[in-house]
Formats: structure tokens, sequence, C-alpha cells
């Protein structure tokens, strides 16, 4: 099975640790690679990165499908472009975020979502609405640092990830705690030794759930709102992505 | 006061339909320049298409930004970029899809949506979700024409929306529709005299909300999720769009 | 465009600082004339406030139809007879608490509501959840002043305001703050200042949206829960009300 | 025990059909009294008419303190005035919608409300997304007819009603129906024999939930949004109300 | 009338108090009897405990309509075998979490509901989303004591309850709270008393509820989901609960 | 890895067409052990019915962990006793309903169930709500025949189904399809071919889920809802499910 983790990003340094957490949990004979689009905002922690960083996802799923990819896995946690991917696809594709909610709805509960910028938060309160997690989501603790302090070695930001969901425990009555950055993916067998409780990380979540939902044989279902793009002209700059 | 009429596709006789519908109902006082972005899909009727115009979209906002405009109207019924086209600008932006909601919402108990292909419901759905209006909208009833057939004279679209609005009203307990495509822009006064009640296009309720606002000296909030966009770099063939 | 701003309790200074919001905004050929009931309670802080101040708006709704109003603004945070309001009115009838809150759910990903006593809570609560808001409100915050003591002068009652909009931007995550007092509504400009965030007066956006309505030439919906009320008897002390 | 029933119309025929329902299920020692307000409107259909009634409805529970009841019943399907006339009252206050939906989730899974005119509808579905009975109620059936209908000696309103409370279980899965309207009250055992399924008056549950709650020593809540009136001046025609 | 109240849990000093408090507010002709299951946990402090109680719950109930009863009350505030016990009875089955909130829920505008252990909030929560109750629970507060803690003479249980109970009136803007287990059922007046509000125990009031339905003639709908089980073979252990 | 998968009704035939079922999505290494319970009823349709199945669940779960099990399915479609069997497995336990919802929500738009008896509707309904699945639930479908139905060679059930299942995607809008009885195991792939739509056996899925979840490290999580049983006493029949 091929699968192919996308960092919406165009942070390599980011996509080659999500690679490896990929890499650490798929199943012998899953082979996983792992990308960066070849345009977009370096980190995405706004609204309008994630509206860029869509047509990079978009884009390694379309070339994923020439290539043979069985399934897709959108690494960031606002899941930018997922539904568009969805309709290029054949395979599933899951998105971070997706991915780790249901893995404690299932596991626990309750969960709480640790991030990254204060400004980020209403991205995260939107996929919680809107996946039906609202009865399972206790909080969400914004760390209030810059998802690229996560790459920075010596800095504080898996400090302060540790402190926030040790809070999420104790205070807000959950009973997991979910890395709310695929900038988090290394940091998950620590946090949950350090908190004594499950942490999710979304981008190994997405793998396992990628993997069991190829090895059901159900890809996206094409008969409605992820239906194939209808063939239609795009002009200008996106022509190239014009579906046929 | 300056308002950017934005239509998300690039067909441009639709767009001078929405202009049309923009400078009917503007205020004296109010210029109204309508345009399509200089890419993208030429017909918007799922989230693949969406996502290419999300950009389209964007860049009409920052360019308008410097051109001076005070407020937005996103014309497509999917209400496409909107949130991050609010991160770039300073007045307003409204997406049609929620001006007619809200409009609808504050005149009548209930309103039905009339829209165009069947795939786009989920769409339309996830729109009804995000903006807290499960409450009025009583049904969502696609006519299952292509966006563009409304741009065909002598087709029988105009029919096919009058029929399904008819029915929303008389079967769906309905007191309102909204016409769910920018496409149908030119048809609210000749439907509501068609079937007695109040027919919503979002391009007309879109304007006269932007006015409103403007008037009031409200501009998007800039201090959460619609903050401007952080400055960081935007790789490839997106290095024109870096936040600065 | 004439429009009636009623200020449904019988203090007449409060109505002349809600004329004098309305007037502000105002577009220029719009009439504004702001009134009081002949009837009812002089402020209103709970659900028996609201019962009596109702028929006042209704009774100026019903006027206000023969002396030619195009639409009415009801300019009490609980928005009290709104609905009863609408079944008289031919243009659009829309409370302040309700204006208010679109105008917050399109500029910014989440408001919260400063008011005045801790006992008309619930009655803001309702409003919220009737009116799919749910989702964009964060927090309400009571100040527990009564209403009348924005009418005295050299009260604190401004800084206390201010106070309670300053907590809910810097700690309930909100973007915006809702003057939840037609008595606050000289405040809206001060407020935004000092708070460098969004601060919505109901009336002002009363004002503005129904100036959007009627320019879009939509009144109230006559085909369902809004139909003009049924011609039957009324007896003893409210017949003069009996509708025909 | 002595309950105060009120029937917020002033059809006294009505009266006492109500009341003889609530006599015929109250408990050896609880006195009934069924009364119509002084003033108001003959039938409720509306929510102008329910702005008027709630006048008298507060206005009998207000004499009502005075006369020493115990608890009240709002016999009318828009339960109108219930917040209002709670500040009021000492003792508890229900409506018959209210105490019917609460019975019927006891005992069944889902029901059905079968009411009057199709312009009611959108008064009922507010109580029910009020109450929290959403996932209750599987359907609004209107027949069509007017209340008074009800009051008719030789109309088919009652074959209409027994007509759709039947659909309602065989066609909307729903295991009980409520009689939507207080003129429904002495339908209860009929209709439930003819569909071979619990009928349920609100009349009759309200009764009996009121005797529940004094039975408890359960009065109103006196501390949050029911706290007594704050006095202060009523003007005009309704300073005979001015709270003290 | 006979009323069986059933205490799910095995410790008969509890079912003695519970039988109490059920008697305490019985009416004349009322007849109460206060099991406890011939098998099953001390105490119910969790799901697993849960699951086995509710087979002793509908032991008792199947017991009870050989026996003659009226109507049930599942006097546990996790409502445990609630569904099934009311498949087998023909009158009313009530649970005391579900009698508190419907109390709650008539009498005041927001209930917080005071419990044990901490582990045993989201069966707590699962009820309130279950009965529609989440726009009327404003906290959920768990003293984090065991159940039996209650039983124990001299022990400072009664105080901390007591303690949550006032935090939850002063610092939640709750009017009224729910005594969260049968254990406390001794403490309704004393707990009213000492923080001026409304506490409800949810034996008393399901006693009064039981009361009420069997007054109005209702049992419990036999078309649907709580039609009597099936005839079909149990095996094994549970042969002898085999339904005919 | 080691899976049991929990056929909770003790009708051997089902229990080993499940076996196969979930042997034939297993990963390679992973071993599947079906099993029924020792006691229980012979088919679940009811909530009585599940109360009684819960238990044998449970007691397959106890001994699993004896057993060494590393996660456990239980498969019937009202998720019997999964949250008791949670608080006792170390591992991942998952529920075939929950697990067809999930991955529905992935892979599509919005989902329909089509299952057997219309007494189950209400089962069903109440897992939806209770997964927060209801944006992505568009119908449940009851085709009113018995689970053993799905057992008897030659009977037309299987017909039954396809021609529900069918009309959900032609009529109801949804986009795959859940298998809603473990009954249906064997016919996930023949439906899926017929309707050209996926069909989600929920066996496969909670096989499969419960593959990824052991694989990420993740067990039920031990601090709140799901903690172990608490030591204590079970009197009676249930002495030997003492947790200890």
């Amino acid at each position: 099975m091929k699968i192919k983790v996308i960092n919406p990003n165009t942070t390599w340094s980011m996509t080659e640790k999500i690679g490896e957490a990929a890499r650490a949990v798929a199943s012998p004979g899953t082979e996983i690679t792992a990308v960066s689009p070849q345009m977009g905002p370096v980190s995405i922690e706004g609204f309008h990165d994630e509206a860029f960083a869509a047509i990079g996802v978009v884009d390694e799923v379309r070339k994923g499908e020439a290539e043979g990819y069985d399934g897709y896995v959108v690494a960031c946690f606002g899941d930018p472009g997922l539904a568009a991917a969805r309709e290029v696809a054949r395979g599933p594709v899951i998105g971070i975020a997706e991915a780790a909610m249901h893995a404690a709805s299932i596991i626990g509960t309750g969960f709480s979502i640790i991030s990254t910028l204060e400004r980020s938060r209403p991205m995260m309160e939107h996929l919680v609405h809107a996946y039906g997690m609202e009865h399972f989501c206790r909080s969400i603790r914004m760390t209030d640092m810059a998802v690229l302090d996560l790459e920075v070695e010596g800095s504080n930001a898996q400090k302060l990830v540790i402190n926030e969901c040790r809070k999420a425990i104790e205070e807000d009555h959950s009973d997991s705690v979910l890395l709310g950055c695929a900038g988090m993916s290394d940091l998950m067998a620590q946090v949950s030794r350090e908190i004594g409780a499950p942490a999710i990380d979304g981008v190994s979540a997405g793998v396992k759930f990628v993997e069991a939902l190829v090895g059901l044989g159900l890809g996206t279902a094409k008969r409605q709102g992820y239906a194939s793009p209808l063939p239609k002209e795009y002009t200008g700059a996106f022509s190239a992505f014009t579906p046929t």
C-alpha cells in the first residue's frame, strides 16, 4: 500500500519529521512518502495560509493519483483542502485533526486540543463543529507559540506543550490530548508518558486510519459532494489544474 | 463608498449580470465594481472548484485593498475563500449565501435554498451548519442543472428554478426562498412575483449589508481568527501572495 | 425612507439617546423617528417587563403602518414583541440584539455580550439560542448595574461597561463586543477605541439593516408565522387592538 | 392545593372544556379554577395573539397570588406569557405544550404534535427548540383548521385531528401524539383509543405536573431569570401592573 | 396506586433512605415499596457498575409487573437500565436524573448537578445530552467523594455537597441544584434552606412524576422503541429472563 | 495482534459469519477470535435485549483481558455494553455502529443506515446523537425484517436490504450506506457492487480501526469515565463479576 503524507506547508524540516512519525507507525508493506507542495506558505497559522496550502494539497493528490497512491494524509491540524482533495482522489483522504478527533472519541470520553497561536483557535473550533465533535471536545488550549518555534532546537516549545497538556487533563476533565500541530508529531510518546494519559498525534492516526480504510476496500464516495471534479475550464494561472 | 463584487468564477457574462444586480440596489454614492479573478474555474460546482476560486477571491481582495475599496461581496453561493479574504480586508467581506441567509432569518420564519447541481448540496449544508442557520433552513432543493445553463438564453433554467421555489413554499413550510447561485441574481423580482413570497438574491443582499456595515464604521475584526495574515514566506508559484 | 425606532421602555431620556444614535448612522434620505410607547415599564430587565413592553412595541408598529413607515427597529436588547410586531408590519422589523449578533457574526469569529443585571442573562441566552448564534457567542458578561444607571450622569456605568468589554476581548477569545442595552448606544465609538476591537451597538446596526432590507425591496414574509394577524375579536382593555 | 388553570384566550366555552379536563385528572384535595383573562384575543393562532394573551396570563397569575393559588397551568399550546408569569408566581407555572412534551419524552421515544392552523407551526417549532425537545419531536402536523372550529358542534374537526394523529403514528415513527391545542383537551381518551397509542393533552398533564411540583415543595426559582419583577414604574394603561 | 422505587445498587441502608424520601412526598393512597435488586454492585460509580445494575432494575420491574405495580422510579442518578425497563413495564418508568432535570427545567432557567466521583461525570453528561437538557444545565460539579461516603455517619459528605451547591448558585448562574446521587435524597430540605434556592432530589421528583403520569392514565408507549420485548430465547445464566 | 470480535447475541451461526467477515479484512499477523457470550439473547432487537447482551460483552472482555487480547470489536449495531467494556479493557474497544459511522464520515458527505425491525430505530437514533453524527446521517431505513431472518437461507432478506440501500442513495442524497446489523456483514461487497456506492460493514470496519489504534499504541483512556471499575462488592448472581 502506498500512502502519501502531505505536509501542506513548505517547510521541509517539518515534512521530514512528519515522514518519520508516519513511517514509525506504518504497517509492514505500507510505503510512506512525505512531501510538501511545490508552492505555498512555510507555515499555516490562519485561514489565508490555509487557502493557499489547499491548492498545494490538491496538487499533490492530483499527482499522487497518477503515481498510484492508495490514500492520503493531510498533515496540518486545520485539515486544509480536505474536501477538494477528496474530489480528486479515488482512495481515502484524511486530515490529521479529523483522524485525531476520531481516535480520541473512540478511546476516551473527552479530549482537549493543544495547539499554537491564539489566532488559529477559530480554525479548530470550526473543525470540531463540522466533524460533530462538540460533545467530545472539552477545551482548546493555545500555547501562543508560532508553528515554526517547534522546529527550533533548544526552544521551550516542548515544555509549553506539555504544560498545557497537563492542565487539560487536570483542569478540563479531559482524558486524552490532541497534539494540535503536525510539528508536534514527534512528541506523542513523550507527552503521553509525562501526563499519564494518551496524547494523540494526528499524523500517526491518519496513517493508520488510511491503512484501515484501504484495507476495507473503501475509497472516497464518488456519488455526491466528493464526486470527481466536473470537466471544465480553469483559466489563467490555474489552467494546469483544469479537471478532465 | 466603493464596493468590489467578486464573482469567483471566470465567466464574465455572469460577472456582468452580477454587476447589474449589484448596481440596481446600490445606494447613491456607492460605486460598484464587479470583477472575476484572473484565474480559476469558469463555474463553481464543488469543493475542488471552490478551492481554486478562493485564491482568486483573495487576490481580488488583496488588490482591492490597494485600490481603496471599503468592502467586498463574494458572489458565489458557496462563499469560497470568505475567511481568508477577511484576513486580508480592513473593511467587511460578505458571502452571498451568508447575506441571503441572514436576510431571510430576519424577514421570515424559515427559508428554502434553490440551487443547481445535486453534487453541490453538501457545500450548502456545510454553510447552513457553519452559520447557525439550521433552525431557519427548511429545505435545500437542487434543480440539477449546471451553473452555466443559467447563462444560456432560451434554456428552461428559469422555469426549473421557479418550479422548485414554488414547491418550497407550498410543500416545505418556507416563507421565503434563497436563489442559490449568483447566476440567478437577475431573477429576484420575477421569482418573488410568481411565487408570491420573498425571493432573496444574495448578491443584492450582500451589497446592502456591506453598505450597512461600512455605514456603521465596522470593518473586519482584527484581533482573532481574521487578524491580518502573518508575514511569512509563500514559496513557488504563490510567492506573489507572500503576506507582508 | 421612514424608519421608526421604538424604545420599548418609557424612559424618554433614553429614547432621545437612542434617536441620536440612530440618526448618526442613518443614510441621507432616511428619516428616523424615535419613540417610546404610551404605556409600559420605564426599563426592561426581565421577562415581566418584556411582556408589557411587547404590547407597546406592537402598538407603535400598528400606528407606524398607518403613518407609512418602511421599517422598524425594536431598541431593547431582549427584542421584546419582535415576532408579534412582524405580523403587523409590511416592512422589515429588527431587534437590536438580533442586529448586533448578525453584524458580529459577519465581521468576526466570536463575540461577547456585555449587559446589565444578572437577572437578565437568561433573556439573552434565549435569544442567542433562538437566533442560532451559539457558535459565535463566546460569553455573556453582566455588569450587574441597572439599566437606568446608564442614564445617571456621573455614574461609573460607562467604566464598568468598558471594563467588562476589555475582559471579553482578553479572556474570552472574542474579537468583538455587543453593547447589550440600548442605553449604551452612545458608547459605541468610545468603547471601540478603548478596547481596540469593534463594539457593536444594536440600535445603529438595526437602522442600517432595516435600510438594507428596505433597499432590497424586502418586507416581512407574509405566508407563514408572520402572516398578518387574523381578524378576530380582542376583548376588554385590548379591544382597541382587535386585528381587522 | 389550589391550581388556577388559565385559558389565555377569552372564549369561555373553551375555558369550561379546559376546566373539565383539568378537574377530571385532579387529585382529591386539589381545587381547580379555570379562568380566561378579562381581556385579549378570543383565540390564539399567532405571535400577535400571543403577545396580548400573555398580559392576560400575567394578570391572572398576579391576581392568583393574592388569592393564594399554589400553582398555575397556562392552557394554550404556545405557552404564552410563561416566563413573565413565572416572575410573578411563588409556586410553579407550567405551559401545556411544555407539560405535554415532558410527559411524552418520559413515556416514549418520539412524539408528534397535531395542531391547528399552518401559520401557528413556527410557534410550536420555537417551543420544541427552546425546551430541548428536538430529538424527541418527530413531526408537527397541522390540520389547518381554526382553533374555534374545535368549538363548533358537528364540525369534522375531531375527525381531522384523529386522522393526522393516525398518520403521525403510522408514517412518522412516533409512539405518542400531543394534542396541540387546549381546545382538544376533551379528545385525549378518544384519540388514544382510536390510534392505539398515547394521546397527551397538555391541560391534563399540566395539572398533574403542577400537583407534583407543589407536592415536592418546589416553587419557581427566585434567584435568576424568574426572580420577582423589580419594583419600577409602569406607565399609562399599564400602571395597574406596576410591580411593587 | 403502587409505585416501586428501585435502588439499583444493593446497599440496603441507602434503599431505606430512598424509601423514606419517597414516602415523604407520596400522595395519600400511593403505596411505596423501596427495593434493591437481588444482585449487583453495592454502589454505582461508572458504566461497568451501571451495566450490572441495569439487570437488577429490569428484574425488579419484571417482578413488579407480576405484582401489579403502576409505575417505577429508578433511583440512581445515572438512570441505569431505564430504556430496557420501559420495554417491560406497562406503566411509566422514570429515572431520578431524568425527573430532577425535568423539574428543574420547569421551575428555573438553569440548573447545576452536584454529584460524587469525578469519574462519573461522563455518565451525567451523557444523560444531559440524551434528554435535551444542554441549554438548561449550566455546570456539573463533582465533589469527588464516593457514593458510600454518603452513608457514613459523621463524614463531611454533607458539608462538601452544600459547599458545591452554594458555588453552583453563586458562580455558575444556576437557580437550582440537582442532588446528583440517590444517597443525597435526605438532603433536599436542608440544602434548599442553606443555599436559599431549590435543591431537587430526583427520588422525590420521580415519585411525584410517576404519580402524575399514572394519574393521567399514561403508561409507557408500546408501539416503537419501548414495545414489549419480543419473545425469543435468552440462553445460559439469563434463561430466566427470556421474554415471553 | 489478537482481536476478539464479540457477537453480543448467542446465535453462533451469526458469530461464524461475523468471524469470517473479520478475518477477511484482518492484516497478516492479526489473530481474530469470534465469540458469542455464554448467556444472553439469541438476537438483539431492542433495549431489553441490549441490557442482557451488555453483560455478555463485558464478560467476554473481562476474560479477554486475562487471555491477552489487544482489542475488541462489539459486533451488534446497537453497540451494547460498549462503555462498560471500555472500563474493563486496557486496549481499544469499538462498536460496529461506531466504526461504520466514523468510516462513512471520512469517505463521504452523508450516509444512511439500513437495518432490521422498526422497533430498533430509536437505538440507532440514540447512537447517531451520542456519536455526534447527526450532520452526517441522512436517513435510517428499517426493512422491518427480524435479525434472524438474515440467517435463513433462501429468504428475501438480502433483496430487501439492497432495495433500501438503493433508495437511500437515490432518494436521500446519501453517498454511502451502513449495513445496520452484524448479520449483514457478508453483504458488504455485493451491496456495494449493486448500488454503485460504498456499503460499510461495521464488523470489518471495527477490526481495521482496532488494528489502527493498537498500531498507534493507543488503548482506552484510563483517567476519567473509562477508568477501571472500582473494586467493590457485586452481590448475588453477579458476585463473579466483582471488580478487583
